[in-house]
């Protein structure tokens, strides 16, 4: 199990430890998306190699079934856009400007909800999303997604104006990650800012909510959602890749999601 | 493959068509609610004493993943309730109802829009999403739930002061499912008509769109929806089950959904 600090731009050191782990013999769970990110073709070469599992279900949204979703109950469905609200730091930051509130008021409340980190700039400045989407593109896709091709657009004191505007006409700013597969590569990979109005599905996710909604080829949007997770449910997400390991989940043929090679 | 009418009170005869298609050792993938309700463990067991599978995505919520995602991504969370908008053309009626217009009328506009049937009577009464809340039950707790132990109220002229009045008040009225499990047994099964604000989880789904919320022991609550499906998503729902089957999903150990014998 592998629940390591995450370095959005490589991966490491987690990639190195699970590598290893795959190289020894050994299932691996992980929390981490970065290894999924920079090096999930690899990692599930390796799994396969060495007959052992990869698993990585709190990779994104916590313990909310993402990977798994997609997986074992989308077959075939021809997945053409997935977005969502990937990052619930910037979102609790947002409604609170929305409010009046300072940023750094905004964050230290944020913080002492247990919801933002002391430094929540990696979330702030839509990096963590990025890092999130670009796992997304990788699981789901197979394609590589650099970080520099996400066009992020950060949460800070200059857009508190259109947080409180969207708020008094009846919206809501979130930070919205989306990516898109066009002609067989992933296309308009970006985490912007959107007024949400009541009609919009990701309205009513407030505080630690997420929440993300796939598009695809064969079936009407279909969106996936938690309320209010905290570290448990992290916590859930690696127990559900363990029981799935344990029950012996099939290999995924067709698919390139989480490969497990028994 | 099933699709037979519903008759919901036996779930005949689309029971015994699939009980014959077992015993000839067919795989049986159907998308019809009253066996489910009202036969599943037997139909069950006849899966496995004949070595083939029995599916039903669609039986709710067409081709949003409902079974699969209980038995696939929520492995061993407790599930203690679900809640949902079961019928959409419940809260189609119920929308246009809150905007003054009759019940004749707004039953017209949601046969013309292709929501309703003709005869939307087993939709308003409730006894559709009853007999959805006896199908989860028998499918995820293992457990029978009779129609006549659900709770409904109706979609009827009566209620159309109430329409208005929830719209006027920046909510919406909504027809919602709900069943718990209480030491070990269904209970709070009813489909009740609901005031519900922005805030609420199933507040943006409109037209035909369809969601439900799953709370468990160990999970925050997880929602799941579907927007505006249309009969090709429960033929999506069905192909799904035949993909399901044709890739060898694993046995269910340790649930009580959708068994696949192989």
């Amino acid at each position: 199990m592998e629940t390591l600090p995450l370095e959005p731009w490589t991966g490491e050191s987690a990639t190195e430890v699970i590598r290893a782990s795959l190289q020894a013999g050994r299932d691996v769970v992980s929390a981490n998306k970065g290894p999924v990110a920079h090096a999930l073709d690899d990692l599930r070469s390796l799994a396969v190699r060495h007959g052992v599992s990869y698993r990585f279900e709190s990779a994104v949204a916590d313990g909310l079934p993402v990977f798994n979703l997609i997986e074992h109950t989308l077959p075939a469905a021809g997945i053409t856009e997935i977005s969502g609200l990937f990052n619930s730091t910037s979102n609790v930051v947002l409604d609170a400007l929305a409010e009046g509130v300072s940023l750094s008021d905004a964050i230290a409340q944020a913080v002492s909800e247990g919801i933002a980190e002391t430094d929540p700039s990696f979330d702030l400045d839509g990096l963590d999303a990025a890092v999130k989407l670009s796992a997304l593109c990788a699981a789901v896709w197979g394609r590589r997604l650099p970080l520099e091709n996400v066009e992020v657009e950060p949460v800070d004191e200059s857009v508190r104006a259109r947080a409180v505007a969207a708020r008094e006409s009846g919206g809501r700013l979130v930070s919205m990650g989306t990516i898109s597969l066009v002609d067989g590569a992933p296309a308009n990979a970006r985490v912007r800012l959107a007024d949400i109005k009541p009609e919009n599905m990701f309205y009513p996710l407030r505080g630690a909510s997420l929440g993300l909604c796939i598009k695809s080829e064969l079936l009407c949007p279909v969106s996936v959602m938690s309320h209010r997770p905290t570290v448990k449910d992290t916590a859930y997400g690696l127990l559900s890749d363990i029981l799935s390991m344990a029950r012996g989940s099939y290999p995924t043929r067709g698919t390139r999601l989480a490969y497990d090679a028994g």
